[in-house]
């Protein structure tokens, strides 16, 4: 088993869908959660929602939609207060999202969160070029 | 107005869930279209409601959710039929979808396409130790 949690906090269903997407290409996908900003919410309000949803006991790898956005301002106070066991990833992606996932067994540490952000961005690949240069 | 209409594909309702996010940080986007892969979809299937959505007379940004999936390679194959008006971009997160959809006057070229890929991986950014070595 993951010996970590995994939330996912963005703006709207985005979290959501990120993990729905990722259900689709690895099957279920245990321990991971996601949460989204509504368009009523507040950064006080969205706070509440996150530390309702998380486990305050367990590390927890938490990815966000968007350096800077409210999602992930919020979720930089708690990684702040929980620097011991959280670590946090902005601007993810479905790589991201599955390579989390399907971690298995290693431990949440900046070893595998250098990992992870590596993963991500060699996920962004410019297929046009590739395509014209054959 | 953009000169390029953007084409976003994935899995599920991820690609719907990105325009709408990028929706709530920048307000309305015109000439974005989201198409996901149901779970009866076939490649077949999706294509024809690829084809069915887009506007072939006009240059296209597509952006897909991961290297190798379903929609991407559905995608790639008319990336390839219409190469002098299609540039394709895989592995997307929120900010390239807010880059792509705020590019302004900016023609869709191999230089757009360039600065778009990295600011993506730019977006992606391990929070938790830049917060440790404070």
């Amino acid at each position: 088993m993951r010996p970590f949690d995994v939330l996912i906090a963005s703006h709207g269903p985005l979290a959501a869908a990120l993990v729905d997407a990722a259900a689709m290409i690895c099957g279920a996908t245990p321990r991971v959660t996601a949460i989204g900003l509504a368009p009523d919410d507040s950064p006080e309000t969205f706070l509440e929602r996150v530390e309702r949803a998380i486990d305050a006991r367990r590390p927890t790898l938490i990815l966000t939609d968007l350096y800077g956005g409210t999602p992930h301002n919020v979720l930089c106070t708690l990684a702040r207060r929980r620097a011991d066991q959280v670590h946090l990833i902005a601007g993810t992606n479905l790589g991201l999202v599955i390579e989390a996932v399907t971690s298995g067994d290693e431990p949440l540490d900046d070893a595998l969160v250098e990992r992870l952000t590596t993963l991500a961005r060699e996920a962004v690949v410019d297929v046009s070029t590739r395509l014209a240069a054959r």
